[in-house]
């Protein structure tokens, strides 16, 4: 998605050997325009599959999903990572270790807004290792929901989560794919 | 906003003496249509006020002013909760005390993304004790922006958040106001 390949070349910035900030546009500030773009492209890669749900993770994933969900006309789920009372006792589990972070969450689900009869499509802002995704497909997993595809904003190609994902056969949609860094810029895959 | 109200009157669950719980269609599972209409009605009661940005905190203010930045075209900024090492370093930080949580953390924001220049519009889904409002005004008040107003989803008016921000000045504006729980049931406040 070359549109969005751009705004990371002018707006993204590259920190040490691994870190790329997009917290202009993707995750701190929000620039709209740009979600709205990246709903449509994720509406025309999965709008033949049915989809019945997209389930995303706090807090990035929030905006990502809510923007796409306008085009697939479907309501958004948000696993939340904190305790809070507003959240039932009855919920899906699964565990996430995130390198950003350093440490290990617990993800949650409430039983009542995944079921059996739901085509769900997963969307994320950032793909490297691929831990969150494996926690929001264990909890599709545990409702007996279909997995129907994976939407990523930014893959970090270089790491090895996206290639484990579509090596089991499941359908990862990423709208750009960073190759490498290279003396502080980013290069994207070719394809 | 009568259909926000209908709305919680028909999937809201009041637990206790002071919880309602809405994660069927605004903090868990989110029905991006009502968020629509919410968004709008932002926009209705702001739009002469020449906002510049939209800030709220994450998770569940994200999809509220993600949906409504759409009808404002400005930039959102959400204040982060957790330290990451996606966070620049250079922030304004504010603490905020979580009934719901019984805990107080920190809320970050850039110094990058509000500056003396903005015009801000505050968004949340709930407000209660106003102790994230707060926050937040905090926040905006060392950047030297202007906030311009409250936005609030649903406001539990016997408790007094709502009243302390406005006998400062502040406009809220608040699209569902609960005065009570009546036998596990919602009344609104009249006006």
């Amino acid at each position: 998605m070359k549109y969005l390949q751009d705004r990371i070349l002018t707006d993204g910035r590259v920190e040490g050997t691994d870190i790329l900030k997009v917290d202009s546009f993707l995750n701190h500030q929000i620039d709209v325009e740009l979600m709205n773009e990246i709903g449509k492209e994720f509406n025309e890669r999965f709008k033949e599959h049915n989809i019945t749900k997209i389930l995303t993770i706090e807090a990035s994933g929030i905006a990502i999903a809510t923007i796409a969900a306008q085009y697939f006309k479907v309501p958004v789920v948000f696993a939340k990572k904190t305790e809070s009372r507003n959240l039932d006792k009855d919920t899906y589990e699964s565990s996430v270790y995130s390198f950003t972070k350093d440490k290990t969450y617990k993800i949650r689900v409430s039983k009542k807004y995944i079921n059996d009869k739901d085509n769900v499509l997963i969307l994320d802002d950032f793909l490297a290792n691929g831990k969150a995704a494996n926690g929001l497909i264990d909890i599709v997993n545990q409702s007996k929901a279909n997995v129907c595809g994976i939407g990523i904003v930014i893959e970090k190609g270089f790491q090895d989560g996206g290639k484990k994902l579509r090596d089991k056969g499941i359908n990862v949609q990423s709208l750009a794919i960073i190759d490498r860094f290279e003396d502080g810029n980013v290069k994207f895959s070719a394809c």
